[in-house]
């Protein structure tokens, strides 16, 4: 299966993978901020892979950032989560800034190796800017505000209460008027740091403010959430392999066969055999999938600002296919593993259940049955997805 | 749908099922005996109502039992299992005790109000008896010993050390030589204090070790794991209903459409609809089963030693259909609520992950693959399954 | 399973199943009218068991008819539907005539052994009816009119000029202005007779025309459309049921293991008991909920113009839940059986697709979509689906 | 989707799918050989495309030939699989003859254009083959010889009397002693021609007898059976997607919406959009799989006699993994569509149930079970599948 991860990363990305795999399950319980953790994606040098070599990064492509999340993924999908959305912050300064603040946000990620939170939630309309002298006065609640907590930046958006739309902005963490609350207490990723953010008169300057282009403004900069889409894709696609190889493991090396099943070996077990066989197939096919979309996701990426509505369009239903499969697969596999393992499987020391739970809690992001809406609409008529927050 | 309680015990029951309510999701949360639930089962009456009425008991059919096992089961499916297991043990007693013994314990417990709890794992082989004067000398760890925590009594069985097969026997939880464990820790049914029990030097006399008949030696004391699995069909299916009432009611009274659904409220969603709908079918067509196996169960029941190997076998056959189905209908319904939910259902203060891991949990204490492989054959050749100590 | 056929039909069934049965491949094939099948139905004396005894006939409850139709569409669902259709206008005639209409018409059916056809397609609005004196003159063309060759009365309906609704009348379908057409050619259901029906100058008394009380004008009269859906439920679950003990019969007779399979006999293969006990615990279910809903069905016949729209509304949603289950199966059950078969199975001369073809096309006669999105809705709301020509 | 016909025959190829569709329906009705259609395959050139240059042939890939097969199995999978059959044949002279029975056998399909024919059919062992002066007796019958009517070479096999194993021999078709029958009468692929042919007294010599290598010898000559697999993935796919297109077309131009749908055309059902989006992603899915594995296969033909059985049983896992996914896919689709097309597409004019009726037939050739249990081994344990005459 094609997912290995591109040579410059993997001894560091397997190193993490490693260290995270060994605390998973007991962090898995705890829940709240992965500090450790953390830190050291920060000490990996990772954090700042997708930013272009002018600006003092790698200038990686998607598929490689988009390997390493479903690597880490395998083993903690909180963490690939974390990694993930602070590569989509970076997209989200390439795409919505201007050349300055490309420089100045994408140059100090390079620099200073920022780690970014999220406050960007678009269902929410209860974050409110007031144009003020040169700038904006920022008030309201927002939640699912991934990695925000312990971050040193913060890309957040908030509604003109003139209604000339959203404004975007990418600053300090800890300016004045930010309270990061530590209230994210979910059913599975658990360590996404995923609560809420108030913010109470926050002053944001209008040189702060992200654009030109500005979001949503032009196909390119409607990529931002095709990205984040793909980006789900690719945490699914981890977390079902993770659960698969773990299962895997658990055959080959625990497992017993029933002992009225006839068999002497549980890795002889027909029906055992038939289940892996579907997962695997499945996986496989889901991966191809997504690997395909981010290859149509990085080719638009090079060609930026040219790329029409109708490319645009093309890579959307790219990225709804493979999320609308990766979802199915994902939850067929981390439900399912449990009957090639049995019950002793269920123990709590052993974590099994956290895959079910981190990706059924993901899967939710944004509904499925709306993706296949727009696919199927596609398809009797050849109308592409309208961009959205969500599509 | 056909689910209603014993109007002789409506009342209790509903009263239980409010208290268990208010604090499963917390209770799920800590794990451990459920101390004070447990008493207010003692409490209620419900623990000797399938006493026979000769012994003092309400002789409750087992269709009585079993429906308030599924609605107890609604809410706190450990509880449900525990209070389940009480009854289980009274038919072991029942099916395996001579008439003296009946008497004894069956009366004890309609008397004294004991709670039974079960060491009784029938795949394990490391507890063994050996024979001493007038009795055994028992030794060895249990696994899986349902409901034995803050039990009154307990119902064990050794291997005898002899190669003669089989001892069961029914004796007080506090007895010299038995050392219960509080070491069960789970991702689901996690208040069924299902943890090991340790038998060291434990006596016990011939007198106690029940029998003739003793275990699986006629059709009719052969019941025991065919009643064992019913409940476990019940137990799936009162989660399964209890996960989709509480999504329904989620969805009454909670949820929003998703915004661009072109729908004013999530009850005019088209495609929750559509999945409520084929939850819902799902289910009645698992209940009607569950309920027509119980029947037939019951009708056996009253003919006792008279039944033949042909009629444990047909009832064992419905049993295994039912299980069958509840199975997959019990997975498909607590792993998909969620698409009618959403992101927000997926708070941990919700609660709503515990029906999938209290099902995900229980559906594996035997392998549902052999059932249908056992059904299959009799499909094809006419056999009926070997009575075992799972079907 | 709960299939057998009333005592006092049990025989004649049989004897009609073993001689439909000997030449449904064939027949199958020719399509065209099955006359000598249909004098058969006609000599058998079932073609008025559910006149009412008051009229002469047996009084025959729905669950009676339902088994028989049931029985018959294992190895003819063709015929099934002619015998289900035949009491279906009888039906009709019951809820919508007066009571004059109603002797004139059952009494005669009684008496003279009428076979009736269907000339009632809801959706069709091009036959048109225009007062004339002391009637109407009809005219225009109607598709799927199932059994109207070689009928002797026909049940058809009419939109009326003036916009003052349908007239239904049940008359000769010899009359001058009825031109019964001989163009039913489809994939499936191929002796039906489905064809078209031109009307032309027919002219129809107002004694004729049905009714007060008329169609869809109380709770009772809008019955009919739910019996409809009852008589397609049962025609599906017959379908499926043949092709089940079709398969099963291949196996034990014809085949072979497959050679790499290690197992020494077919009936030994563990896929193929999988999946033989998967569908028939579906196709149990389902026919447990198609005969409860025929037990309530008959309940409210019992009570006739006493029900009340809540009641009408009830046994609609039970229906439809059958039928949503026995769609489903039946298309897993005719699609899947082939796995167990194997290569030479295929052979045209064993017929073995004529069940998926059969039942492909009955499934179609109105969309399941709309059965799942009426029932989701009363799950959320309580709402029952409004009566409609399909509900 | 990835269903592109390479440039050099794009033009040929479409003019003769058009051809085949206009007359698929009615000669699938009446089945038998295709003459006329197998003369337009001859007359394209098409028959030879796969002969090494240095044979007089163009030499194409394995990709290249199998895109043409899923191309006119869209329409008509008979001929697409009597095309591809050509080519099996024609690499199973690559696979199993000595450099000079290559020059010749390839070199006169080049130069005289011969449509071979299959007498290959490997569950058979009655067809028996008897030493005799400097060559082989053949008596017996053998059945599913695809494309044998009408042929001008034909390849078969029959298994030596003296227990030396298999012989393979590719002859002329009316070589004195064969005896191709007109019997091929089936559910579906009605125009294979896959009927039985007879052998009496047939003298082949020594010469024509392939070899060495012979069948089954070295890794490379195994790949045969992995091609016939990876030729029955295309013809599957080509089905599903003719099926999808079709059923595409009719909703576009032909279907009307559910009166009580509540949209205003049929392109705007939720429930329509949904499946037509399900139905996409897995085809795509599962085509993508396809050519990866025909990718991966092309890649060990060009290394020939160099791979190992590693490399060969690598490649045979990738086309079970597409075997197992299109088998699925494709019955969902054949079975599936006609949920978005209703009722009136069941006219046996529009031919829509043939798409089920082929594919159905055809997943039948091995069973798909075993291919599952073989990749569950591998993923279990890391052993590829033996070969064998199916995998």
């Amino acid at each position: 299966m094609p997912q290995s991860v591109h040579s410059d990363y993997a001894d560091r990305v397997e190193k993490l993978a490693r260290e995270f795999a060994s605390t998973a399950i007991e962090r898995d319980r705890q829940g709240g901020t992965a500090k450790h953790e953390r830190d050291l994606l920060r000490a990996s040098g990772l954090l700042t892979i997708s930013v272009p070599r002018e600006h003092g990064g790698d200038g990686a492509t998607w598929n490689t950032v988009l390997h390493i999340v479903r690597r880490i993924a395998e083993v903690d999908s909180s963490l690939a989560h974390l990694f993930a959305f602070q590569h989509l912050q970076l997209a989200t300064v390439r795409l919505f800034a201007n050349p300055q603040q490309q420089a100045a946000l994408l140059g100090g990620t390079a620099r200073e190796n920022w780690f970014w939170g999220n406050a960007m939630n678009a269902v929410n309309n209860q974050v409110v800017a007031q144009a003020a002298d040169d700038g904006f006065r920022i008030d309201g609640v927002k939640g699912f505000c991934s990695g925000s907590r312990d971050s040193d930046r913060i890309m957040l958006s908030a509604l003109r209460e003139d209604g000339k739309g959203l404004i975007v902005a990418g600053i300090e963490s800890n300016r004045e008027g930010i309270d990061i609350r530590d209230d994210w207490d979910n059913m599975g990723q658990r360590q996404t740091d995923s609560g809420t953010v108030a913010f109470s008169n926050l002053f944001v300057t209008s040189d702060e403010v992200l654009g030109p282009p500005g979001p949503l403004s032009t196909p390119f900069s409607t990529l931002r959430p095709t990205l984040a889409q793909l980006i789900l894709v690719n945490l699914y696609l981890g977390i079902a392999r993770g659960a698969l190889e773990a299962a895997l493991d658990h055959t080959r090396t625990v497992a017993r066969p029933w002992p009225w099943s006839g068999v002497q070996a549980a890795g002889d077990d027909p029906y055992l055999l038939q289940r892996y066989a579907e997962f695997w197939v499945d996986l496989k096919a889901a991966t191809r999938l997504a690997d395909d979309a981010a290859t149509h996701f990085d080719k638009l990426w090079q060609k930026a600002e040219d790329i029409t509505a109708d490319e645009r369009g093309a890579v959307a239903i790219d990225v709804a296919e493979a999320k609308i499969l990766a979802t199915r697969v994902g939850l067929d596999i981390t439900n399912g593993i449990f009957e090639q393992m049995g019950a002793r499987a269920t123990n709590a020391k052993l974590g099994f259940d956290r895959y079910w739970r981190n990706l059924r809690t993901h899967t939710l992001h944004d509904p499925v049955d709306y993706k296949k809406r727009d696919l199927g609409r596609w398809l009797v008529t050849g109308e592409v997805p309208a961009p959205s927050f969500y599509s």
